[in-house]
């Protein structure tokens, strides 16, 4: 019996992802010359199907580097001078932050508790913020922000740059990419595939600002600046040999997601997080750990007040993966993962499983 | 009829990577966590494979990165405050010196014309060069570097460290790693695997100048530095989530090299050379690029004398990849790797088609 991942990432793979793999080591992608015809080819289709299913205008640029983690890294270098700013409530939003300081910028922030919100009418943006992250999405509490918040921030703030990660949203979340200037994901959480690859997406209006900073010769970045990356895009190439199976791969998927139908993605997925939230809103015992309106569709938190171990060890019996809590929320909480490969008889199956 | 690559990366699968990605994909492994145990596992084994097969000693740890290009940016980050020196000869060894500009350092070099080698004996280093940057195979213009010379080098500037770009010649290249403090190398070349990991190398005394850097307060990476990467490898895991199926793969390819046996593999991969130089030493009219001294047994350069797009053609239709020229040569240059992955057997059938 084939196991079921309900884990926060890596994750279920697409249905669709072990075909995928088979077609690709048949007709030899993985050997395929990265600076060749049919590379950019594979380059061109998975952007044009990303750009489809995410509604990605032409003002924003595709980029393909490693990780979520390097797309922090890409942004703090190529957009941020001295101050970026952060919204803190979590793991994820915290290194973000760290690798501010890390890159020796001068981040400021602000922090709520884990598990809580933003009150965004409250918070107040320096003046001298150039870029504000933002973790649209926080894999390690469930907390997901709204995008009217946001895009009201940005109203608000319009001298500052906005960069989002997306990383456990995407590609559930909608997003207006006319207030949002960069955003970035990695491909092993919502799009179902192998881990190993990153996808950055950078308007225009970033790129000035990089154009800025490597005037004024601040470090950029060694191969993968914004700039090098905007240029090898203009030919549909890399800087340096990328991961081409799974940009081949995340192509394919993306390209099924769409064949399946992006509204209909996302009802579902709203209909099995009110399947799961409303079943841990009845536990006696189990329940989840972030307030109804702050709550993510794709991520979710449930306390197991000290019962992890053993959910996840029975769990593990029937087949079924799901993630611990994240650091000190270890043995207390679990984590269930909402992503388009899970489906709503398996989220079913899983449920009657606890 | 599948076709045979004779490309210099990516290149030929290693002959079982098939068979393992269809195991890796009937065991779940691209969902496991990258947290877990059993990840653990495949991340120790991987390691101890490549320490046995490439002689790292424990001096030296081993890092996942995402590509060859990301170790040079991570070296130069890591371990030079200001002054690297560079050995130039091809495309590689200037993207090294070009990557240290952008990093804002003050890169040094001495340059020789493409596929010619260096005179060691009157290469001067000024003393305040911190780390020797040396393309140890250039897959440009087909040049090798002898280790020996390296040795040397070292020894008479022990005060800076060596960084090798051993991107197209490992496994094959033989290394001490006593007098190396730093190599890298991408996966899709000698080792036959889908591309999207890096290999990096570092030594304990590499790690101690980081640790020099870091309390200068200079940025040594967002989140791929050589601390924090050390630290990740105490745990067996890495500090994003990584490209877990090509960690996987060549941890197995690697026990299949182990099991073929490293020396017989040398043994080959020095006959094979020596039937492609031959061949084309007696052609009529294609010669090697390179003077026999500094010829490079992995990654072959012929001049084609405009010919390459007629010899690509040629060869394609009979099912086999050759690379073409890099850069200005790209009409009149092939390039031919012979890594492990390479055949005695398809080496002939590859001349009989010529």
């Amino acid at each position: 019996m084939k196991n079921t991942y309900f884990t926060v990432g890596p994750s279920q793979l697409y249905p669709t992802v072990a075909k995928h793999v088979a077609v690709a080591m048949k007709q030899d992608v993985p050997s395929l010359n990265h600076r060749g015809k049919e590379f950019k080819e594979i380059y061109k289709h998975t952007s044009e199907m990303l750009r489809k299913l995410m509604d990605i205008p032409e003002s924003h640029h595709i980029f393909f580097v490693a990780s979520g983690h390097e797309g922090m890294e890409r942004i703090l270098m190529n957009t941020v001078h001295k101050h970026s700013f952060h919204l803190v409530s979590g793991a994820f939003s915290k290194k973000f932050y760290a690798q501010a300081l890390a890159l020796s910028k001068k981040p400021e922030k602000i922090e709520v508790p884990t598990g809580t919100g933003f009150d965004f009418a409250k918070i107040k943006i320096p003046k001298h913020a150039e870029v504000i992250c933002i973790t649209q999405n926080e894999t390690s509490t469930g907390v997901r922000i709204n995008m009217s918040d946001i895009y009201a921030l940005k109203k608000r703030t319009p001298q500052a740059l906005i960069a989002m990660d997306i990383v456990s949203s995407a590609p559930y979340v909608t997003i207006d990419f006319r207030h949002i200037d960069m955003a970035f994901f990695s491909v092993q959480k919502g799009f179902g595939l192998p881990s190993g690859l990153g996808i950055l997406i950078v308007s225009n209006k970033a790129i000035k600002k990089t154009k800025l900073l490597a005037g004024k010769k601040m470090p950029i970045g060694g191969y993968h600046d914004f700039l090098s990356l905007h240029e090898s895009v203009l030919t549909s190439q890399t800087p340096e040999t990328p991961n081409i199976l799974n940009i081949y791969l995340l192509g394919k998927v993306t390209q099924d997601l769409l064949q399946y139908g992006v509204e209909k993605m996302r009802k579902e997925t709203e209909e099995k997080a009110k399947l799961l939230y409303d079943f841990f809103d009845k536990h006696p015992k189990y329940k989840p750990f972030v307030t109804k309106e702050h709550r993510s569709p794709t991520t979710l938190v449930i306390d197991t007040k000290g019962d992890t171990e053993k959910i996840v060890a029975k769990l593990a019996k029937k087949g079924y993966g799901v993630s611990k809590g994240y650091g000190d929320r270890n043995e207390d909480q679990i984590r269930i993962a909402n992503f388009p490969a899970q489906t709503l008889k398996q989220v079913k199956t899983l449920l009657a499983s606890f």
